[in-house]
């Protein structure tokens, strides 16, 4: 039986992968009267007079609500609510079970974005914090950034920050092994969604300046046809020098690939072009750009993917546990550039230079120290 | 430490009743792959061909959410949603520990009618039913007749149809032991709020059908002053003569006095003007309407009250859990009136003849029959 057969029937077996339990047990009349009338109205005073109080009485200190369109599931694209609610209620497993948050899954039955926006802050009471998931760019960008400026609980959607925070961690430790300087760097991120525009924004914050971002049209310039409100703003910090050119113009002497775009569109030849010990982040899944072999034929030094079976996964679960973690303990309002630099820091940090070598660049998702980590690392800057 | 001490402690030490779990362990890279991707994608893609699917492979086909806009919680009024979350989660508890039912409580930070019939539409993919809670009337009355329209999933307000069943099923047995015909007797019930009107319009279905109507101003009539729509609605099946006065003037006669409405306004001399054997639900809640003695002293046969302490506790317990038990396992599309008789019956049908007494008309929340026969029930009517 293939996973897929084999993942199909464990999900008819679990019937729902969540399940939600209580942690007061009523047995007894009096423990009726404690966990809910007439006892509870005690609580329900305290906090109708301090909102801020449910965080101490409820559940809203440790859950988050995983929001998804269902408009860009996994590589399989807008296929609508009902079919994203395994990815929802996966996604909210690995909350659970690498970062001790519990998670609900909301799919939403519209793709509108102001329906998207009035939903999430109609429900935000019950929630420490929101993590968006899977929705199409470029919508992602404008519904989370409005939902930052209506809502004082952390948003924070995980195809663009997750994403970004494992890949700037992979480059730091790659740097580290090829010896070469973030100021000296070029970087070269094909695929200018969600994830390809959240990675070139943290790696521009972390200092390196010399980006070009490659679409399905080539290099985005002042000259990139019919470019969403995102791509435009983009512009203002990479390719400085307004170059123009497909995606194989622009590899030739850079020092890094980040793909996050389609199977098999990066040739060893293409790779042959960069500079030495080139580093190729092939990311698409499950088929990557290029694959691992083909990449170091054509002289990569580290290659990654976001594939479990080849070395160096980029896996968002090294972030997000940690990171909603983090932020819940520390009763974050948002999650800021910082602590997205210091997350990246906190996993790169868990290799230490003596294991550190091209096929070892990145944490296990099952590293026991991973979300302490990340959990410390984030509230260090709240 | 008095109960609401107790309880604020209990809160705090809980810090949220609930907690969202895994049913499927991730301890392996196959079994990520198995719970996550790729392997999730199978049942993705299954379900996005046909939503149905989403009963047989996620947790819709056991969660609801419960929902509250927080504008009548218990006695407290319009708390709004964070003081109502404790409810809502308690309420989830009860869901869980009495009807095995997954619930997640969803506390809505709005009051407008049309923004909340939206929100839970956009929400409603994951789950398998809606139960309303503590929204006021005359909204409620709207938002569940919109939702049921729109929805294609069980949409239950607790505090009307909940309240209803179990009010019947008292009814049942009561008039059982005194020996009275649902066809003859005459019923005054006092508040037209959510739970009045639905009590009222149970009752009648149920083919009581000499019932009179009190609210703040006296009986409901046709000279009733700034009726909502709902209570002209009800005119239409209730006081035919068109009586007017003072909820005084109606008990003379009455048979069955049921009050959903404020502590302390009948006397025992009201009680007596009741017909003999009169039967007293005075549900206000913590204090209801007539303490047990004093309308025992009036001459009552049989009293029951909301409260714990006192015999006869007309307690929603005894339904929901088994409501939704029973429609989640039976793919309900909607709770029906039939559904909503079958399940007074049954609650009342837990006692039998011999063990039937003035101080025992309603099982206990805790007689481990309850979630079945009331499930039963229900399904049998779907």
């Amino acid at each position: 039986m293939d996973i897929n057969e084999k993942s199909l029937k464990l999900h008819e077996q679990w019937g729902g992968k969540l399940e939600i339990v209580s942690k007061c047990k009523v047995n007894t009349r009096e423990d009726l009267s404690l966990a809910y009338t007439p006892g509870v109205a005690a609580a329900c005073k305290v906090i109708s007079q301090n909102p801020e109080e449910a965080y101490r009485y409820t559940i809203k200190s440790n859950t988050i609500a995983v929001v998804s369109d269902g408009s860009a599931v996994l590589g399989l694209g807008n296929i609508g609510p009902y079919g994203a609610l395994p990815v929802m209620e996966g996604k909210a497993v690995l909350f659970r079970e690498f970062g001790g948050v519990n998670a609900v899954p909301i799919c939403l039955n519209t793709q509108d974005t102001e329906e998207i926006i009035n939903t999430i802050v109609a429900i935000a009471p019950t929630f420490g914090g929101i993590n968006l998931e899977d929705i199409s760019a470029p919508r992602c960008f404008l519904i989370e950034d409005r939902l930052k400026e209506l809502l004082d609980i952390p948003v924070f959607h995980d195809d663009q920050h997750g994403t970004a925070i494992v890949v700037l961690a992979g480059i730091i430790n790659s740097l580290k092994l090829v010896g070469k300087k973030k100021e000296d760097v070029k970087v070269v991120v094909n695929g200018a969604g969600s994830a390809g525009i959240a990675i070139t924004r943290l790696l521009y914050t972390y200092g390196i300046k010399n980006i070009i971002v490659c679409d399905i049209h080539g290099i985005i310039s002042s000259k990139y046809p019919n470019p969403n409100p995102v791509q435009k703003q983009i512009l203002e910090i990479v390719n400085k020098e307004d170059r123009q050119g497909t995606l194989m113009d622009a590899l030739i002497c850079a020092d890094i690939f980040i793909g996050v775009s389609a199977p098999n569109i990066v040739t060893a030849d293409m790779v042959s072009s960069m500079n030495k010990d080139a580093i190729v982040f092939a990311l698409a899944n499950p088929n990557p750009e290029i694959l691992p072999d083909e990449a170091k034929g054509g002289g990569a030094w580290i290659v990654a993917t976001g594939r479990s079976d080849f070395p160096n996964q980029v896996n968002n679960v090294l972030a997000f546990p940690g990171i909603f973690n983090g932020a819940l303990k520390g009763r974050a309002e948002r999650i800021t550039e910082n602590m997205k630099l210091a997350a990246a820091e906190a996993i790169a940090g868990l290799i230490l230079d003596s294991e550190l070598n091209e096929n070892y660049i990145l944490p296990e998702p099952f590293d026991p120290r991973l979300c302490d980590a990340v959990s410390e690392a984030v509230m260090k800057h709240i």
